[in-house]
């Protein structure tokens, strides 16, 4: 157990951000609000990165890259997206540092205004449709299915590593197509390919549907979202597809000719998941002893610790162990044999643990004697001694269980924490206890407005797979024909 | 052969510019000296990257993620690094835009100004060892083997695509070392990571040295560089590797508990490639008919291209085809078939010789009845007819002899246009003529600067298997120990 380390039942946000430097995960950068993604967390981004990728080409995409910098006037041209992402960015106004004349250091030189500022991207859609009215002429030029891995920056007050920072990482698909038919199946294209990943390689069951219109993409006509529900039971919000139809190709001028050779206007999409994903990882698997990683995005399967007492047995261990480094690789495991002899093995297996390792083996004289060897589940931390005997074949299946055992207990949770809500007394109660509350809604903004005034909760989605139902909205009264998704959230 | 296409006799660099952006491999942005990088040119880089990655875990290296900002101060920190980096960059002074007061847009807000400037790194020794500090209390945490795949951004005035732009991608390694040793090592094992990277997947030959005192990176004790030549005789620096010394860790006050218990500040290195490869690879193997890849980095290996007259002969051909993708994709080769009605096969053929795919099969209604196909090579233009039977094994084996003959022929040309000059009239005439000059040179900067003004040419590495040879500077007439090859470069 990790000393000084808070329990998630006194302080969760505090847990959380203990953990995220503790497991090494992500640190505090010199920069207000940046952090630094330190290597053993950059390696499970690097997986999630390396699964999506090969989903996103599965599905015929292909990467791109736009630049970094926008021209102010480009966020102004599409009239609600300037709303939405034309306030807190980071500004670059000068292309030039001097020495300052009383030799303190540098400078900026005034002789080097830009004549149009540039803003660091806070998303793309802007930059990408004044490229892609040049890439656009008929028909035969659409679909554009172009993806992005990039940084992008917005200028948030309050940050939190993964969840919220000034700079971060993240893919941005922009398509362009013939029909809004095509594009809304895109749209929901790629939210089913984000609900895959999430569910399966991140073990994070998600809800999927539609946001109200208070919550969707500036210059988008609608937003579909997957959304995830943390151990503290707030929502958190793991990947948005947007359906843009012809905002941007109105507002950059991007028309193609059609088959009857008629000019139209371009429907477009654009979808993005981020390092926030990291933090959704964190929150809905990790304890009170550090972080738990599911299998499939673990950079270490399996760690290996030797226990002995002399250079001899050191030397026994070594030998005995390798093959069994050997069998584990064989199937495709990544295994870490720490016989490091500055550390102990209560200091390793604390290590191992606290970084979420989904099994460790500890091997001692008396094991060797046996043929046997001690096996640790991260998630369950459920010891057994087993025969060295068929080892790697008992590893390699605990790790789909364990795949499985922590996503069956991620949906258990949210599954005890949502419920139906019928009558605004009931829902300010409830929506104290968090949890996902499922309950009739107007369909106006208004409410959604003054529910959230009065309780920080927001619609999280309009699921997909909602049934029809009749009743009165749990603030107004006004008749209603689905439950929709509320949530406090992140 | 393509229509307008400048020749690269007739003017290089307009060939160039022309080719890079008619092959679809990037084009200009609505930005000042940023380019966009298109699909079929980023699946390049993706190849590059992935390679270079490959080979950089293999060494032993892992990757993190830094802030894209470095603030102001921290330049100042290195005083030789200040007057190389601190110059030509993007500056952000405010972090929010507002609605214009007349409703024409947006502008800064001027509240918003940030108490210190952000300079959009350069490169990022500073901010990583600003880091590191942090990292590294005893010799216990050394060595440190970072590397980061980044934008980076230099304002540059004269930009061309890939070569020089504003902003641009790269790998930047940054590694920590507890003796002076290790680091000179670990500089020179990058250096041959390069060397071997480009020389085996690019197929660019190049030389392997020093930099001269002139030609170093600000802030470095030392800079290993591999050079290339390109087709028009002129060097092109392809990745540098640097020792730095313990300036960094200085500038920073990053020491650590050596295994005697002393304080000692860490040794230093950082090497990197940039998306300048992509220029290296177009100039050293295209030609006036487009783009000429390597198999190695090519996106598509094989292009497969039907002919036929009607509907009836497509249906044959498609069915004829299907296995030949299948035995060619069985070799782990990347087809494309063909078979759109709405291009011409001259169209086709066009295109991919334009594209530089290695290998184009085109089969018609006569290889149908005769069991054959026409093979034709990218690299030579050589057309053969062969009989299907065998054909996926004939182009598996063609992609590594293409390989080996752009290799060749670019080592060819480099020593056709390599040669020894000893005196400052040959030296003058022969540096018009491009090419490696290999002089006899003093050890001075100071030569090496009055060379440089009155002929463009510089040092552009003092190669580590330099023969050891007594001469006198083509300049000054000096004696010197070894020759080193001076050159005008990109």
């Amino acid at each position: 157990m990790a000393k000084d380390f808070p329990k998630r039942s006194e302080n969760y946000s505090e847990w959380y951000n203990e953990l995220v430097v503790r497991a090494d995960l992500a640190e505090q950068s010199a920069v207000r609000g940046c952090m630094v993604i330190k290597p053993y967390g950059y390696a499970i981004w690097e997986k999630m990165q390396h699964q999506l990728d090969k989903m996103f080409k599965e599905t015929g995409h292909q990467n791109a890259y736009f630049p970094l910098f926008i021209p102010k006037s480009f966020l102004s041209r599409e009239a609600e997206h300037v709303e939405g992402f034309a306030k807190e960015c980071a500004v670059v106004t000068h292309h030039r540092l001097m020495n300052a004349p009383d030799g303190s250091g540098v400078v900026v030189d005034p002789s080097a205004k830009l004549e149009e500022e540039l803003i660091v991207r806070p998303t793309s859609e802007t930059i990408i449709w004044s490229t892609y009215k040049n890439w656009i002429k008929s028909y035969r030029d659409l679909p554009i299915l172009c993806n992005q891995w990039a940084n992008v920056v917005r200028w948030e007050m309050r940050t939190r590593m993964f969840l919220r920072t000034a700079e971060f990482l993240w893919q941005e698909g922009h398509t362009a197509h013939a029909t809004r038919e095509e594009a809304e199946e895109e749209a929901r294209r790629m939210l089913e390919v984000y609900a895959e990943f999430v569910e399966k390689y991140m073990a994070v069951p998600v809800l999927k549907g539609h946001k109200s219109p208070n919550e969707r993409f500036a210059g988008a006509l609608d937003t579909l979202c997957i959304e995830a529900m943390m151990q503290d039971g707030k929502a958190l919000q793991a990947g948005t597809s947007h359906f843009l139809g012809q905002n941007f190709a109105k507002a950059f001028e991007v028309q193609f000719l059609n088959k009857e050779n008629k000019l139209e206007y371009v429907w477009a999409t654009s979808w993005g998941v981020s390092t926030r994903l990291m933090g959704a990882l964190i929150m809905t698997h990790s304890d009170d002893n550090g972080l738990v990683l599911p299998p499939h995005l673990a950079p270490i399967h399996v760690a290996i610790v030797p226990i002995c007492k002399s250079d001899e047995q050191q030397r026994q261990l070594d030998e005995h162990i390798a093959p069994i480094v050997k069998a584990l690789e064989a199937k495709g495991l990544v295994v870490k044999y720490d016989n490091r002899p500055e550390y102990k093995p209560g200091w390793k297996f604390n290590e191992y643990e606290f970084k979420g390792v989904p099994v460790r083996l500890a091997i001692g004289p008396r094991d060797l004697e046996n043929g046997t060897c001690e096996v640790c589940r991260r998630d369950t931390l459920e010891k057994i001694t087993m025969p060295i005997e068929g080892i790697a074949d008992h590893v390699y299946d605990l790790m789909e269980q364990i795949q499985q055992n922590l996503f069956k207990k991620a949906a258990d949770f949210r599954a005890s924490m949502t419920r139906k809500v019928d009558t605004w007394d009931d829902f300010k109660v409830e929506i104290e206890k968090n949890g996902f509350l499922l309950c009739h809604w107007d369909g106006t903004q208004e409410t959604e407005e003054r529910i959230k005034e009065e309780t920080k909760a927001t619609i999280r989605c309009i699921p997909f797979d909602a049934p029809e139902e009749e009743g009165k909205c749990i603030y107004s009264g006004k008749p209603s024909h689905r439950r929709v998704v509320f949530a406090r959230s992140y």
